[in-house]
Formats: C-alpha cells, sequence, structure tokens
C-alpha cells in the first residue's frame, strides 16, 4: 500500500467483477462493474434489483446516480 | 470493455430507445430517452408516469432534473 | 435527433407555453414558461398551484428555485 | 419575452415590492424584497411569519438563506 | 435602495448587533453577530439556544455551519 | 472586531480547547479541536460521545465530515 | 500541534490501521483503512458491517462514498 492509493484504484480494480451497489433508498443493486467516474455515477451489466438476499428484478444495463450510493463492495 | 469507458457511453447508447427512469420520489417516468447532461437533467419523449407497473398519467415530452434521480435501465 | 441535443433545448421549445411544474414537496405549479437558467430556477407566468388537478391558488409570477423542481412537462 | 430573459430578471422585476417567500419547512414570509444574489438568498424589509394567511411573527429585515426557498411569489 | 444592494450588505449592517438565527432541525440560536461568509457560515457572541422564547442553554461563542441556516432577523 | 474578521478565525481561536460538536443526527460529539478546513471537516482529540450531557462512547481522536455538523461551541 | 494541522491529515495517520466508518443511515462499516480522498470517499480493507456492536455481513474491501459518513474513528 502506498500512500498514493487513491479510493477510485479500489473501484477500477472491481472492473468487470460483479459488485453490489447500496443505494441511500436502501435498495441493492447487483451486476457486473461496467463503468463509474469521479461522482461515483456507476454502470452495472447484467444488473438484478435484490431485497433481503432475493431478486426482486432483473434491470439489465443500469445507470445509477452516484450521488444515491452509500457503498460498493464484492458480490 | 475499455479502461476509457464512462458511465455517460451507456446512457448515450440508450439514446432513441425506451428506458424507465427511477426518482428519489418512489416514481417511475418510462419513455424515450431524448436527451441528458452531465448533471443527468434527462428528456424523455412519449413518457408515462408509473407505479406497480401499471401507467398512472400520459406525461408526453418530458423533463426530469438530474439530482432527483435514482437509477436509468432499459424498458 | 441529433447527438448534440440538450435537456435544455426541450425547455427551450416550451418557452411560452404553459407547463407544470413538479415539486419535491408533492406540489404541482401550472403556468406559462417565461424563463429558467442553468440551475432549473424557472419563471412562470400566470401561474396556480393545484393539488389532485384542482386549483389551490393563483400565483401570477412566480420564481421558483431550480433544486425544488423534480419534472417539467407539457400541460 | 426574447430568448435571453432569465428567471433573476423577474426577481429583480420585483425588488421594492411586496412578495412571498415559500420555505422548504412550509413556513412563509411575506415582505418588501429588498435584495437577493444568484444563491437566491433574500433579504426581505418589513417582513413577517405566516401560516394559513395570519401573521405569527413580525421579522422586521430578514435574511433568508437561498437553499430553504421553494418559490417566491407577489403578494 | 440601489440595484447593487445584495443579500450580504443586510447581514454586515447586523454585525455587532443581536440577531436570532433559525436553524433546519428547528433551533433558534440568538446572539450578538461576530462574523459570516459567503457560504452563512456565522459567529455569533453571547449566544444561546432557546425554543418557545425561553433560553434553553448557554452557548457563549458559538459557530453555525452556514447550510443549517434557514433565517437571519433581528432580536 | 474588525470588518475582515471571519467565521474560521473564531474556529481558528479554539484550536487546542475543548468543543462541543453538534451533529445533524442530534448526537453531540466533545473534545480537544485539532483541526478543521474550509468544509469544517472537523478532527477532535480525547473526544467521547455524549447524550443528554452524558458519556455514550469514547472516541479518541475521531474526523468528523463537516457537512453533518450544525454547531460548534466552547464545551 | 501547528497552525497547519489539517483534518486529512489524521485520516492520513490512520491509513493501515482499523477504524470504524459511521453513516448518516446510522450503520458502521469497520475495517483497515486503504484510502481517501477530499470528497471523504473511503476505502477499507477486511470490512465488516456492525450493528450494536455486533458484525452483521462481512463486506471485504468496501467503496464507501464520501457524503454518507458522519465520523471516521479508531476501532
Amino acid at each position: 500500500m502506498t500512500e498514493s492509493e487513491r479510493p477510485l484504484d479500489a473501484l477500477n480494480a472491481a472492473r468487470g467483477k460483479r459488485v453490489i451497489v447500496e443505494l441511500k433508498n436502501n435498495k441493492q443493486i447487483a451486476g457486473k462493474l461496467k463503468a463509474f467516474d469521479i461522482h461515483i455515477n456507476t454502470v452495472l451489466d447484467e444488473a438484478e434489483e435484490r431485497a433481503d438476499g432475493e431478486v426482486k428484478r432483473k434491470l439489465g444495463t443500469v445507470f445509477i446516480r452516484g450521488d444515491t450510493i452509500i457503498i460498493i463492495s464484492p458480490e
């Protein structure tokens, strides 16, 4: 770990892998991390909305506005 | 997928196609994606407001302020 | 539709026409779109506040702060 | 109406006149519009707080932080 | 009143005088206005927290973050 | 008091002294003011969380994000 | 302590150490501080979500959006 490590480096390392995005409205979107920007606007492929670990809805490719995101973690 | 892929590229690929925009007030607006900007201000044509999968209201061409948007996904 | 179409173009096309502005506090303001800026600060002429389709109050010329706006659609 | 009309022009036209400012906390402040800036920070003279059309409190000259404002309309 | 009058001029005129600051959490802080900046971050001397016109707590010199402020008026 | 007095000057004068920081979630953090910046991001040493004047938790050195702060006053 | 001490210096001193991050939704994420930026976007390794002192979920490496953070303190 170097001093220059930045949070977006961690997101970059997760590109192409499945992640879970938790939103401020308590929903979870799981999918393959395709893209993000400095606002944490995020695009997931093969995404699905979940509640209590169960799939509620298939979303396909989804754009998530960054300011609605709380955390992003590996699936 | 290249490293330079950005979230707005995904929105750009959806131009002219039907999308569902979910808002922070729990409403959904479905319509044809006509325009968006870096704030995610979005314009949909042939738009309608939905609740629980049913059409509540026809809106025609609608301007949606970006900061009220949670996710944008294909219809 | 060209790639360069922007959301504010849609608002510009609505200048002088009657629109409905929905606010984050669940109120609706209907009126003739007179002016707007990049923050979506908006001025309506001959405006009235509505609830459930009924006129609650005549407002005349009203200034609406952009960050309180959810959507703007034709009346 | 010209294309260059901007929302702050409408506020400028109201300088020195009585207006009603509606706040996000559901309160209304009525008074004579003395000053405003691009954040819509606003100063009213001879201001009073109202609820349901009745005067609750005399405020004198009041500074209102712009981000708490929903709409400004003529009294 | 000149066209160039700005909201912060009104605050500047209140420097050294007692004011009441109303906060978004419904509390009121009364005190002598010592300093403010463009974010409306504000410092009051001899400040006290009030509720329903009664003193709840003596605060001394208090720093108030601007984005929590609704209105500032003379005591 | 000079016209050039600014709110951050008051915080600077409190460096190394014990302060109480009130947060938007109604919690209070008391501690020795170690550092702050223009966003009012704040670091306290020997900090403790309080509720109703009683210590709930020892926190040690704590970083407080500025946008969660309402007021900072002397202990 | 020098006048030039800044809040991010305190976070920098905590790199590689275990911290507890409290979020605006009342959740706590504990983990090893790996990275942060000026928005306080934060990455923790070996992270876990906690409630009332008990582990609710293992998260692995987690990205936390800065604007959801209230405080960061040593574990």
